[in-house]
């Protein structure tokens, strides 16, 4: 989509809220309006009703939307002056609108007529040609909003709607945001035991619970193989470090309203890390380094603390305390390239084992007009980092968007937005350069003439925040996690209790196998105890009765119910093997 | 040893004590004496002396002590009035002394001679008959110790000696002395790259390195699969709770002192967490529980913050975050013995893979005659828990030492106390009942009659800490890991150039089959590179040359320089893998 189409349906949305407020007022006509501008995916409108909204009012809204957009309406700028503004806005005694006069400093106020002075609304613009123009619409839903944003103001009815430039377009997104809904990853995460979060423990402080820490370990484990095998080392550094540190590493000068407040131990103050960064250059100064060493690539699974406003916390996508599967790379400049092109090798890996199909790049440049010096290190090396971490780009042949002026004051980045299945993006992973902390720690190596050099810092996680990860990997796959991944990957239901036997024998087959399975002999309905399982998206379903015994087989169902019949024993451990071993790719 | 002799060993070492103190008064007659008792390996003496002391003079204050052995010299008690013994002390300018008369309450104060008042010492006693009996002894080092332990006072020179009834008993203990300096799990720690203390971090935050954290990996996996073979599930919890969590486990009336101050958050309080409990608590009660999802056994890698004072931090032993491989376990009464029994048989699988060979047991019960109230919980579970404990030592026949009226205020328990090569005893594993927590936290499940019941809650950590575990294995093994832990496990050497292509050969092959191995291909002689293999304590190193290509094989030295000689390549694999496969066990 092109900034151009952005405009337009924003536009279209734009307008889309004024016909929202004009139905409310044909059909309520004592409703105060507040403020209905476009947003993301559609519009919204605050109103304060004088009695309280039904779930059908809405469908008469909209159904009144449609008349006007029928009646085909046009759009009229019209401009009053202060004293007319008022005197009009009291007439119709809209005391909302009144007040957000108060901060508007032009002379002349525009409003905008739809129709033959039909409905006048304070606004800027711009709109459409005419009510025609606002396309195929859907109201969503109602939430209350305070007035303005403010928790001490009066809290208002917003109404959601949504609406597109064709039919296809609107069902798809409704379609999404129905996929949305089915796979939220706190329902999700409630539903499958994955997660909680505990009042008693704190806001944005999630509890990873048997079946998501399963997942999670394995995930541990995946990331930290997947780097050794890339020549990375491990190191681990505690959750607190002294203040000198942060002072050194300017966190506390640039970066403390994301930091807790300091712990007092025997009179030195103590922060929580927000970053693992600082340690991690600590760790590199231990020993001096030769240009023989690098690149040395030094990961950590790194739990940081950073604070959130508690209104901005959001299941585990939004939250306090979560872990980065970090590394820092520190390389000579002729390694750059190579170093940059075998992060996105592992990038590629990673992303494929999990089943992530669709993702994309943006990067974030320098401004070159920017003459005020806020960007640390020296020009020439911006300029070799940001042309590598281009060319890495390129030679990859993926799609990327490139934004100058984005890149922190620190260094440019490449961020890597992971696309799921309903179309929702998410930040999952990030390749920085890093021009400050090399500096701020004299970080050098010694060259192979003898000379001390400062090494390129690249600050790269494929996982930012397990946590947000985590909450993007339900959704993705709606709780149908690839079968490495799966806390529990098979479970054996016997049909009655003359089964149980046999089925243990399945169940040890499977275990020595390293399947991780469960055996549900409850005395419940066979339907029913497949219905649990279902409900807990366990991937493959064995039911184990006297013609399995016969036939030493087991009968295969497996999840979105696809009867794979009967499979010898072995047979159906080596399917499950084959599929484990393939991970993501199916 | 029985209690009778440590006082008799203690006596001995108080008159060694004393026969020191006069043997440097004879040498450098103008030295002031500080006070010289005996402890827990030997005795010391701090005294003033008018000019610095040199390395040789321990020497020859250890020969005076000799001598004065020899002549067999009797102690004698006398006593003096206080002005009789200001009056002395005064007189040969004892100015410490005289301040420690000022401490004591005695009308009539206590004081030994040694011989025909050779020698007289302000002392209660008790001491051996004549200096003959002061053992087979040897001076052992010299330390800075402020007056009176008090910083503000003046630093004197403190002596320290051994001394033993027998010569063999001498002998083993210079010797561990000598083990154990080797060992050292700083020294090692430092040497072998395993963990660093960096001051901007802060005292008592130990930092894994990459090779200290591939064994921490290691027994993290190691771990997790053990417990999970053993039917456990794993939560993970964060680092900071609310301060209401705190207060209704108890630990903010119990266990402040231990605690870091709290952390305000948007009005909050938020402690760092110095048990992984009341989270675990938390947990449990999430869902209600049947008893036939009991026992459960729920393990955290949790990691804990705990104040100690920066005077007792040491190394890895005594940090101030650390953390557990903790467990909850909740069981039925009649579940309780096996639990307790399986627990005891991780514990020993445990013990055995890491290379444990000799351990004890410490049982800590409740005191019987205590009425004040001091336990929480039922007095009757109390008496079935500590049978329950007893038991299971008693049946598995292992030695234990029963402790009445050490348990804490909230359960019994069972200390798990290793003791490595040179003697050296830490308790690395704990198996405790809880009390308290169930009745705090309203622990309950529904029994087969559908009654609400309180189950028995068993707090365990097979490692209470991997820091100070780490310390101790570092110590034990003498850096020499079992091969299955050691981060290196083989290096491979050619001698020349030309034989370089040859070693990535072998290289690849071993990385294939899972072996930690690198190359060293620098440019220095082999035999230095074997010196530093060595020095880094790497199990195997092959060395290829000419012969070698020839013959498809590596040449093995093991660590301790035994040669294995010739092994065709796959032979060496399958001698790496089955000694990886058989763990701690020879």
């Amino acid at each position: 989509m092109k900034k151009d189409d952005i405009s337009n349906l924003e536009r279209i949305r734009h307008s889309a809220s004024h016909v929202l407020a004009q139905a409310v007022l044909t059909l309520y006509p004592d409703t105060k309006l507040g403020i209905g501008p476009a947003i993301d995916d559609g519009f919204y409108y605050d109103f304060e009703f004088s009695s309280p909204l039904e779930e059908e009012d809405l469908k008469k809204i909209e159904k009144e939307m449609k008349k006007i957009r029928k009646r085909n309406l046009p759009f009229n700028q019209i401009f009053m002056s202060r004293e007319e503004a008022i005197e009009y806005l009291k007439a119709i005694d809209q005391t909302y609108k009144l007040e957000l006069l108060e901060d508007i400093e032009d002379k002349e106020l525009s409003f905008y007529t739809t129709g033959d002075k039909d409905f006048i609304d304070l606004c800027r613009g711009p709109h459409i040609e005419s009510t025609k123009g606002i396309g195929f619409l859907k109201l969503l839903k109602t939430a209350g909003a305070y007035w303005r944003g403010d928790e001490k103001n009066k809290m208002l009815t917003r109404i959601y709607g949504t609406t597109f430039e064709t039919k296809d377009e609107l069902t798809k997104h409704l379609h999404n945001l129905e996929e949305a809904k089915k796979r939220n990853h706190r329902v999700l995460g409630k539903q499958l035991k994955l997660f909680a979060l505990i009042p008693e423990i704190g806001q944005g402080l999630p509890v990873w619970l048997p079946r998501g820490y399963k997942i999670r370990h394995i995930l541990e484990k995946y990331m930290i193989k997947l780097e050794e095998d890339a020549g990375y080392v491990h190191i681990l550094t505690p959750h607190i470090h002294k203040k000198i540190l942060f002072e050194k590493s300017g966190h506390l000068k640039f970066y403390k309203d994301s930091m807790y407040p300091p712990i007092k131990i025997d009179d030195e103050e103590f922060y929580l890390k927000p970053m693992n960064c600082p340690a991690a250059m600590m760790v590199y100064n231990l020993e001096p380094k030769s240009y023989r060493e690098l690149p040395l690539k030094m990961g950590e699974l790194g739990t940081v603390y950073r604070y959130e406003k508690s209104g901005e916390l959001h299941g585990l996508q939004r939250v306090r305390g979560f872990t980065q599967n970090d590394a820092h790379i520190f390389c000579t400049p002729d390694q750059l390239n190579d170093v940059l092109n075998e992060t996105m090798d592992l990038l590629d890996q990673f992303y494929k084992d999990i089943g992530f199909d669709k993702y994309k790049f943006v990067l974030s440049l320098s401004d070159k007009e920017d003459k005020s010096e806020k960007y640390s290190g020296d020009p020439a090396k911006w300029e070799l980092a940001e042309n590598a971490l281009r060319d890495v780009l390129q030679k990859r042949k993926v799609e990327f968007e490139e934004i100058p002026g984005d890149a922190a004051f620190y260094g440019p980045k490449i961020d890597i937005l992971a696309v799921n299945v309903f179309g929702k993006e998410d930040a999952i992973s990030t390749i920085q350069l890093d021009f400050n902390l090399p500096e701020k720690f004299d970080i050098t190596y010694i060259d192979s003439e003898g000379k001390e050099q400062e090494p390129f810092v690249i600050h790269r996680a494929l996982i930012g925040s397990f946590e947000r990860f985590f909450a993007f990997l339900i959704e993705h796959h709606g709780g149908d996690f690839p079968l490495w991944l799966a806390p529990d990957q098979a479970l054996i239901i016997p049909i009655s209790e003359n089964h149980t036997d046999y089925a243990h024998e399945v169940f040890d087959l499977l275990k020595t196998s390293n399947i991780r399975v469960k055996i549900d002999d409850r005395n419940k309905s066979m339907q029913s105890r497949i219905r649990d399982a279902e409900k807990m998206k366990i991937p493959y379903i064995a039911i184990v009765g006297d013609k399995e015994i016969e036939t030493n087989t087991v009968s295969v169902r497996s999840r979105l119910n696809k009867e794979l019949g009967l499979m010898k024993n072995q047979e159906f451990i080596d399917y499950l093997r084959e599929e484990i071993r393939n991970k993501g790719n199916k």
